[in-house]
Formats: structure tokens, sequence, C-alpha cells
């Protein structure tokens, strides 16, 4: 924090700071659950100030989606060290570690992304390939090379189906994890991407 | 058809055989398209009969989704011969193939499903269960076990994540294939199952 109690704050730190507080409150609530008159009362700052920051619910809820989206892409950035498989790990386990975390927010995310809200569908969609598209730039394609793969349709399309999956296998383990540790979770999601891409069509 | 136009149908068959019309219309409509007036147009009968047989719209949605749901699960049914490998492919071909054929109103059940519709989502997870839980029937599980295989939470997430998978491709490659071939799919998808089982986690 380089602000102080007794510095003024910007309208565009205090803005990004009640963006935060908004992100932290959708973890453990849907996007139905967050209204702005939660945020109010959690800032202890009038809802009217509030609506001056943000609009409406709809621009509300956006801006806080995206910063999580922004969080997690950040959050799950792979390092610089490490074979393919070593930085995949990381990866993952961060992703998983930010899905526990913000269980209820994510998948009232995903809902409403799949549900038809356009907006947040193109954030959804938007996040899923910056997640993804990792794997074909300049570290990962090095990555890729040394499994004897090259970018072509097919991997694209394989590495899609991939996310899908981890999305999938995360989200059900992380509502019942059935007695599998995250250690093998982790390890089996990131050999699947090597195994998939063992079969990938041509 | 066991029916001729000059024999009265009862009511049953009657609805029956509307239920099927609707399954038709909803191929290349919406649900938010698929409406009774349109079923009515179609089979050139009175709404307010309609009404009598189906209720509300969301009745009426519900019957006609969960008949497409059926004729899904009887397409896709593995045939008793050959391999793993080979009903495998069968049945993944038969299912692209339905998809395909009903691509419009697919994507409308995904997303009314994953958007919060509960009734359309229960329906649309009992269909996957039913797609998925096969591969642990008596003739799966005689094909898990050639591929050294045995029946375990970890198996179970990891056949979970590779529905999702073949959902998620599949309906990628109908709205684009990329000049990934047909074939070429199919046997990708089909090989995925067996390379995914290979780094299920223990």
């Amino acid at each position: 924090m380089t602000s102080s109690p007794r510095v003024r704050m910007t309208p565009e730190s205090r803005r990004e700071q009640l963006l935060d507080l908004g992100v932290t409150l959708l973890a453990t609530r849907s996007l139905d659950e967050l209204s702005i008159e939660i945020l109010a009362e959690e800032a202890g700052i009038s809802r009217g100030l509030l609506y001056h920051y943000f609009g409406n619910k709809h621009d509300f809820h956006e801006a806080v989606v995206r910063r999580a989206a922004e969080d997690l892409v950040a959050i799950t950035a792979p390092g610089g060290e490490g074979d393919l498989a070593a930085r995949l790990t990381s990866s993952i386990d961060r992703y998983l570690g930010w899905v526990e975390a913000n269980h209820e927010g994510y998948v009232s995310l995903v809902r409403a992304a799949s549900g038809g809200n356009e907006r947040l569908r193109e954030i959804y969609e938007s996040t899923r390939s910056a997640l993804t598209d990792r794997i074909f730039d300049a570290a990962g394609a090095e990555g890729l090379a040394s499994l004897g793969i090259t970018d072509s349709p097919g991997v694209r399309l394989v590495v899609r189906g991939w996310a899908a999956l981890v999305e999938e296998v995360v989200l059900s383990w992380v509502e019942d994890d059935r007695g599998v540790s995250r250690e093998a979770l982790v390890g089996s999601l990131t050999a699947s991407l090597a195994a998939l891409l063992g079969v990938a069509p041509s």
C-alpha cells in the first residue's frame, strides 16, 4: 500500500480499492448476491457514491468479474523455470487454489457466462483463451516441441477440450474430493495434457 | 407408423407424435424460439389443444428436451460387438452426427442448463450420467479391465472430465472444423479416453 489514511486517494485508486473489495466479496457469494448495497455496507460509504463510481449493477458486476479474471490470469502465470510439466504443475496448482478460494463466485460466473449473459461470456471466453494461449507462446512452444508437438488446428482443438476438462474436474473435486488427494489431482491434470496431445487429430 | 389417418389415435400416442415434432423443430431452433404457437402451426392443430396436452410453455420445453435426451441416449447406445475402442468409436460417431443434426437446440439446452434452469439442468446432468455410466456397466468394465483399469473415484473424475472435453471439442468442431476431418476427430476422441485413464489420479 502506498497510500496512508492521511493522504486523500485519487478517484481512480479509490475505485480500484473498491473493485478489490468487490472481488473479495464475490469469492463467497454468487453474482446475484453481490449487490452495490453490500459493497456500500462493507466499504462504509454511501450507495450514491458507488453508483457514481460504477454506474449500474450490471456495470459493477462486469467490472468486478473483469478484475477477478485479471487476478486469476496473473496468479496462474507460469514461472520461467523448469520444463513444461514443472511449469504446468505449478500453474494448475495455483488455479486450483484460486477456485477453492473463490468457489461461489466462480461457479456463478461460469453459469452466467454459459447461460447467455453476453458481457460475462466475453470475459469468460477471453480469460480461458488467455489461460490456454500460454501453451502456444514462446516458452510454451518450446515445451510442446520437446514433446514432438507442433501447433495445428487439431492441437488447438485438443487444448480447448483439455481446458474444459480441467474446469469440470477441478469444480467437481472442489465440491467433493472423493478421497482423491490434491497432489494426485494436480499430477493427473498435468499429465493429461501431454497424454491428449499424443492423440491429437492430425 | 402403425396408425393410419382413418384410425383415431389415443391421446397418449397423439402427445407422443407431437413431442417428436417438437424435437424435430428444436433441432434447428433455440429453446427460446420453440413456442407452442409454432408447434400448433406445424401440427395444424389449435393452441388450446396443445395447452391441453402440455400445460404451459415450461412443461412443454421440459417434455421436448426430455424426449430429445432420450433419443440421444438411444442413438448412441454402444453395440455389443467389438472391443472397447470399436464400440466407443461407433458411439462417438453417432453422438457427433446427433449434435450436427440438432445443433441449435443442443447449444440452447447446454446454455439453459448451465445458466441455472434447474429442471433442464437436471435433464442435462442425468443424460450426461447415462452417457458416461455405460463405461462402467458390465461390457464397459470388461473393456476397462482390458486396459488394466479398475473403477475408482479418480477414474470416475477422469471420465467426467473426458465427457466435458468431448462436448467442448464436438461443439467447437461443428461450429468450425478448421480442416480437421470427421474421422480424425472421432479417432482422437476415442483414443483420448484411454490416454486420460492412463494418467488418472490414484
